[in-house]
């Protein structure tokens, strides 16, 4: 059940939190272009994770009437009887949730096809109780764990047969079945034409088909730029949260299927823009959810926004509560699946919340993942940037990691070139020539700044680097990465974070200035003089290297 | 909320799943050594989040009579009024999990009182549905998010002081209040009195005592000394989870206060052992816990049992899902605990469930937590030796990775000393001296193993050096670090998982093999061939850097 639950808990997250809004965000309540079911078959294990309870809960507040979860109810999981260590009342429970409950046995086809028509015409969520036997028909191993994962085996498999009434050779389909199988078959194809004419003659077929295949409207990019060249002018000291907020209240008018939300964070995270409403029972047309206290399921329901099609999902929290939603993250970076996770309050920076709340290991960690682009972007400018490639990133889940703490505008010189999309770049070159480079992200790139001043007045003179993407960085070829960090120069890198992952840039040679232990608790500015994070570091650790 | 759940999420999870297994584990019914009730104050976000289910749900299949759960039911998270995202009825959820249910005015002491009289006297886990005001007295911002996490306010505290008719200056506590106080600390003076006697008495007392002083039994150091000696003499090729097993069956006996138990995995994980049998609602002494698929509700209760004291809990999963765990996991790391978490099929060597299942970024991402220990034993006697030192590390939690399939003894010659201990160190010395050195560890140092044979028969001598524990390794004086890998040897790194962790030690210069992407499902050795994670390419990599 553990395995089979990976796949499952995501398809019920998708369905119950996701799939509905999708098709009502989409078309509306009296539009046919968008009109499916959503199906989920689970199992004990499924009903038994926690995130069945943020998906299952959320899809009750929000009448997500078109789901209906077949549960295989068959008191079994790998243990053995669920017995061991299970015993909610799974339909007072889902009552609870304000969804529609059915109890039916499972092996009974018509059951199975009443309960679904029942279930079709209510106007909440449906569960349907399949209470099943595991190994039906096999005759010692019905009901148990033996069959889960395990081959019947010969004798067992001979007796299902005679117990079945099952005299086919292996793999032989008779005809009769054969036959209803491929009726099945063919029996969409009414539908399927009758979609067709509808989708044709469609006022929003336009839209509708440009939602669909992913593509983003060629505004976009202007939109970027105008974001990007009036920072450079004004250069406003700006948290990158504040920042992303500025960037999403330009987009959200022009990306008309992105569809965004928080975990209970929306002003930490500065999710929310004037576009769109709220999305509720009552307005499945609105484009910003009050997720909940509900980090796993939010991250869940993106994935399935994003399978469905048509919908490009973001969403906020804090960058330590990644760790809540690792899972789902994985699976959309394993189903190459763009959704966007704004993840604020990046590190100690964050001040007096103290160790719990403070990321130290979550970039590393979130790095990790293969097909996952972080992004730490270092002012307004670096974070327009961030959103652009995420946007533009169709097979490829995003992070923004922001500030809390204002930075002030680096970029001042604006140039219509998307600088982030190489991952790391050269923001600072002295006129003398660099002896060492300075590499940082997002809030320790003024850091790096001010030590290239300190040392500058010195007549020590360094590069420094911005990095808001090591994994973009790490896909750009030798010639340009060495022609951002040099080949013979003593590297430096910043970041209030731990090493890994700026290690194979440093090698045993360099020095990363950072975190190793967890935070404290404290305001920003006296953590990062705590924790040495500082210009005055930066300064000593290029003049060791230069000695 | 979202910050507050953080914290109340382990408690409740400490409470609802562990708090009362360890005192029952501990002492049985009629002992009174251990006897306490447990409060959870809970918050509308800590009912939101996965773990409570996971939780409360096993709390109630455990009959955990002993927690008693104050739900500050105020109506107001962070974002506003929860019916913006959550509409459960709660007290129907709660019976859903066999909890007993009461609903009381918050504010009423008499009324609160009185439940915790009626919840101590059930046989079920109890919550107190307590309806407050968030902000109680607050003229203008009671019952508004307002008041969640931002101070009043002079004005709102004017207010406030005048609605609940309150005089007294700032950080004066009148003498009636304080009088009542101090006789509150001083109440426990007799019932403190009266367990000092009781345990005094106490057949159980040097047990007791030992528990909870988290000392280790002197027979462990010569039970795991065995346990090595029989596996260099007897050299049993045995998957990495088997051996895990082994050495649990040989402490289990020795070591009273181990308690363990799997996400439903236990046949895969090889956790259970035939000491102690399985603690249920009718056998609270039972020293094995079927979790069913609870990962995170498992770490969770982990933490508790280690909070509490007099336990050290370990279990399984696999290792793919210690991403459901990694927020209880922080935790532990954080809070200093001893908790061992058993993570199985460990690499792309488990096969056909495929990427999924496959872990390759979960080495990194764990290594990545501060204060955590990441073992992956390459046979027998190495996870004998991660055991031990996982037992000894009071302050710090242990993971131990695991094979599925199975490995050779490596370990051949027994010695006495632990030398996982040291985290890495030289397995292989060649006589006429080494030109390279290949690191690597668990499943993979097999294969380090015949690279360093087929090199020897091209007359190139490599040192071979086991890699059980990076994070021990990296907290060892540099002189023993610069011994174990040299200073001038190339290096060559083999994990079946992605290289983050092990640049710090092969700079730009070594080379690392093992895996850039997710897995795919297939034959394990047809995994390896696939991924390139062979004894030829690790022969070709140490060739390359000698040209």
């Amino acid at each position: 059940a553990c395995g089979i639950s990976l796949c499952l808990d995501l398809v019920l997250n998708h369905t119950a939190k996701q799939h509905e809004w999708a098709q009502r965000a989409m078309a509306g309540e009296e539009d046919y272009l968008v009109d499916h079911h959503t199906y989920v078959i689970a199992s004990d294990g499924d009903l038994m994770e926690g995130v069945s309870h943020e998906a299952c809960s959320l899809a009750g507040h929000l009448a997500l009437s078109k789901l209906i979860v077949l549960f295989d109810d068959n008191g079994i999981s790998i243990d053995g009887p669920t017995s061991l260590s299970f015993s909610d009342d799974v339909t007072l429970r889902f009552q609870s949730y304000n969804w529609d409950v059915q109890e039916i046995d499972g092996h009974d086809p018509a059951a199975i096809e009443a309960a679904i028509a029942q279930a079709k015409t209510t106007d909440k969520p449906s569960i349907i109780r399949c209470k099943t036997q595991i190994g039906f028909g096999a005759p010692n191993k019905v009901n148990t764990a033996g069959v889960h994962g395990a081959p019947l085996g010969a004798d067992e498999i001979a007796g299902t047969r005679a117990a079945l009434g099952w005299s086919h050779e292996p793999f032989e389909v008779p005809a009769a079945i054969k036959r209803v199988w491929e009726q099945a078959g063919s029996r969409g194809h009414e539908a399927r034409d009758a979609w067709n004419t509808r989708h044709g003659a469609h006022a929003q077929k336009a839209a509708f088909d440009a939602a669909m295949s992913g593509y983003l409207p060629a505004d976009l990019a202007d939109t970027i730029k105008q974001v990007k060249q009036q920072a450079s002018e004004e250069q406003p000291k700006l948290a990158t949260r504040a920042a992303s907020g500025k960037v999403l209240d330009a987009i959200m008018p022009v990306v008309a299927n992105l569809i965004g939300g928080s975990a209970d964070l929306t002003g930490s995270n500065n999710t929310k823009t004037e576009t769109g409403g709220i999305l509720s029972r009552d307005h499945y047309a609105g484009r910003y959810i009050h997720y909940g206290i509900r980090e796993h399921g939010m991250a869940a329901a993106m994935n399935g926004m994003a399978l469905h099609g048509g919908i490009i999902p973001y969403s906020g929290t804090f960058l330590a509560f990644a760790d809540y939603n690792r899972p789902s993250l994985r699976l959309a970076a394993l189903m190459e699946q763009r959704v966007i996770q704004v993840k604020t309050h990046d590190s100690i920076g964050l001040g007096e919340d103290g160790p719990t709340h403070q990321p130290v290991e979550q970039l590393a960690a979130l790095r990790a993942i293969p097909n996952l682009n972080v992004f730490r972007p270092a002012d307004l400018v670096e974070t327009a940037e961030a959103w652009e490639v995420a946007l533009n990133s169709p097979k490829t889940p995003s992070i923004l990691a922001l500030t809390r703490q204002g930075l002030p505008t680096l970029r001042t010189e604006h140039v219509d070139d998307n600088k982030v999309a190489k991952g790391a770049y050269v923001l600072r070159e002295p006129a003398a020539g660099a002896v060492a480079v300075i590499m940082a992200s997002g809030s320790e790139v003024e850091i790096a700044e001010a030590a290239a001043d300190l040392l500058a007045a010195q007549d020590i003179h360094v590069r420094v680097v911005s990095c808001p993407c090591l994994d973009l960085f790490d896909q750009q070829p030798a010639d340009y990465q060495a022609s951002v960090l040099g080949t013979d120069m003593p590297r430096v890198a910043i970041e209030a974070a731990i090493a890994m992952g700026w290690e194979k840039y440093l090698g045993p040679e360099g020095v990363f200035i950072g975190m190793n232990s967890f935070g404290a608790s404290g305001p920003y500015k006296a953590l990062y003089e705590h924790f040495g994070i500082t210009a005055e570091a930066a300064v000593d650790a290029v003049k060791s290297l230069l000695n």
